[in-house]
């Protein structure tokens, strides 16, 4: 167990007034105890009390290894997860705070063992520890970013017509476990043409060709940290609005990195972002949040969007990632992760590439 | 939509007494619409009545397409997903069943709008739907097995001393690809040596060596239709504790495989193998269920284990994979896909390979 970062989880708790939650979520569960468990199906999950109890309860099929402080209950595919669970919680406990993330039958089922128990959505404390990163975190964060500058800029340099989106997919991930990530932190987007005007195009055989805007958004895991970023470039001869839309896409990145300090609602953020591209005349295009909280997860809360109730703290790392989508033309989208400092943000992404000559 | 499978789990729906369900899998929703939509930490749910009424649920980011049949309601990330979804459902709802997977705080937040609305699991429905896989699943799933037979074969014949886990891992995946898969179904499962005697191990940078025994747990992706294979080689000399447990594991694999037949119930087929190696002395180390449902899901239900109260019938498609694993040492596991079929079963992997000379 990480006892420091319990301990701020159990702060957590009194403050959001949960005597005991569960921790179900793969990558909660590595924060706290260090221990990468992927269990498909199976029931996993950390019940920590506001005394500091915690027991991790396991399929014996992941082979855990009780240590100092970490109890284990052990369970295998003949018995009811559950129920061996349900008997372990305190008989008087009237309130448990679940992980948003826990599978709904496990829940139901709980909620079936123990009738008497309120569930709650209970995630807050650890997410709200997660959200501030120390020290050794965000130095992971950095080495994972700059890897990706890496990585990108080494794949562009390959970049011929021809190569297909999802080819250029693959070679993203080759070149990254080339330079040493574990992998991607999330499959590369990869998208040329009329594909780019969908924030969510998955990555195909299409070929590029002259004249295509090109989208990168790639991120790596290094070490459990996670990076993300994404350029924009145009393969032969931009139009003039291709160009008018590049521009006004990388003064909004530009607007919400300046908009970054202590203290600031990410609301603010996002509609410092948002108002240079409203302000060109583009704003329906831009069809979602300005970004995410990011670390050993690619998504964690919050977001930084019009209706964010946060407010960027020290230790807060997000994206930056405005984007204007014009259906069936084109699109563009420049992001950047962005760590609050005492006096503003550390950019961490650093990869300047000449978007047309 | 597919229409004949809402049909079924129209049916499925009457019998289970649920009338109404939400479904949120990705494989489910594929399943039923053919819309494959990876929502990350978003909703995405159709909602089915026995009446036939059906409605999808998605972020406007997924740019999903109304058609005939299938009522879209789009929200954005400005709005609160659940209450969209709580207002649509008919006011007289008195019970839901929500998809096993669905995540808890979906779930604790409907449970919260709609106070008097009884909440159950009802994943059922779909899954005895998908449990029984037509003509046109069976003709994939059999590609499948055919092309993970042909690529364990060909990585097989690159094996060298000095080769890792994970680089058998990554070479297995690009002979998969470069022969018309999508990708992997699950991560190789690949161990050395003593990593063989975890039945989860990841695939770390173990070099090869002599007298490793090695275990290949493969599958692969074609056109949705997942594979799943495991087998157990030598490299170099066994000792004769390796022949012999060797030996009662391929005795256990063909014992499950030989008591397939359509009214089986799957706890026999799994006492089946297991006696095999409990009668050889070894049955505290056959920690696992023999076998798991697949198709669309790599790991479906119901299991073969020793507490299904499942019965095979024709369509089932499940995997027979008894293993040993004695720790500090070495482990075996052999598996196989089978389909129930009117007469007994058919084995999807022909894969033969000489565990030692």
């Amino acid at each position: 167990m990480n006892t420091s970062r319990l301990n701020r989880v159990i702060e957590g708790m009194k403050k959001h007034g949960l005597p005991c939650i569960l921790v179900s979520d793969i990558e909660s569960l590595y924060y706290l105890t260090g221990r990468w468990i992927q269990p498909g199906e199976r029931m996993v999950a950390l019940t920590v009390s506001q005394s500091g109890d915690v027991c991790l309860f396991a399929n014996r099929l992941f082979s855990q290894r009780p240590e100092a402080g970490l109890p284990l209950v052990e369970y295998d595919d003949t018995e009811d997860c559950v129920a061996v669970l349900a008997k372990r919680l305190p008989e008087d406990l009237a309130v448990i705070g679940v992980d948003k993330c826990w599978p709904s039958h496990f829940l139901i089922r709980l909620m079936e063992a123990r009738p008497g128990l309120r569930v709650k959505v209970g995630s807050a404390p650890v997410d709200e520890a997660r959200m501030l990163k120390d020290a050794e975190e965000i130095a992971a964060m950095r080495e994972s970013s700059r890897l990706n500058d890496k990585v990108l800029a080494a794949l562009i340099e390959t970049v011929r017509e021809g190569d297909t989106e999802a080819g250029l997919g693959r070679r993203y991930v080759d070149i990254a476990r080339s330079m040493g990530a574990a992998g991607y932190s999330f499959a590369p987007l990869i998208c040329f043409g009329p594909h780019c005007a969908e924030p969510h195009h998955d990555s195909d055989e299409t070929p590029l060709k002259k004249g295509d805007a090109v989208i990168f958004d790639v991120g790596l895991d290094l070490n459990k940290a996670m990076s993300d970023m994404t350029r924009t470039v145009f393969f032969g001869e931009p139009t003039d609005e291709m160009k008018k839309v590049y521009e006004l896409v990388r003064r909004a990145n530009l607007a919400g990195k300046a908009a970054v300090k202590p203290g600031a609602p990410l609301r603010d953020i996002d509609r410092a972002a948002r108002s240079v591209i409203e302000e060109g005349g583009y704003g329906p295009f831009f069809t979602h949040r300005t970004g995410h909280n990011i670390g050993i997860g690619v998504h964690e809360p919050p977001d930084v969007s019009a209706t964010s109730e946060a407010v960027a703290r020290p230790g807060m790392i997000f994206s930056i990632e405005p984007g204007i989508y014009l259906p069936g033309k084109f699109g563009v989208r420049i992001e950047d992760l962005v760590v609050v400092t005492e006096e503003g943000c550390e950019v961490l992404n650093q990869l300047e590439i000449p978007a047309f000559a």
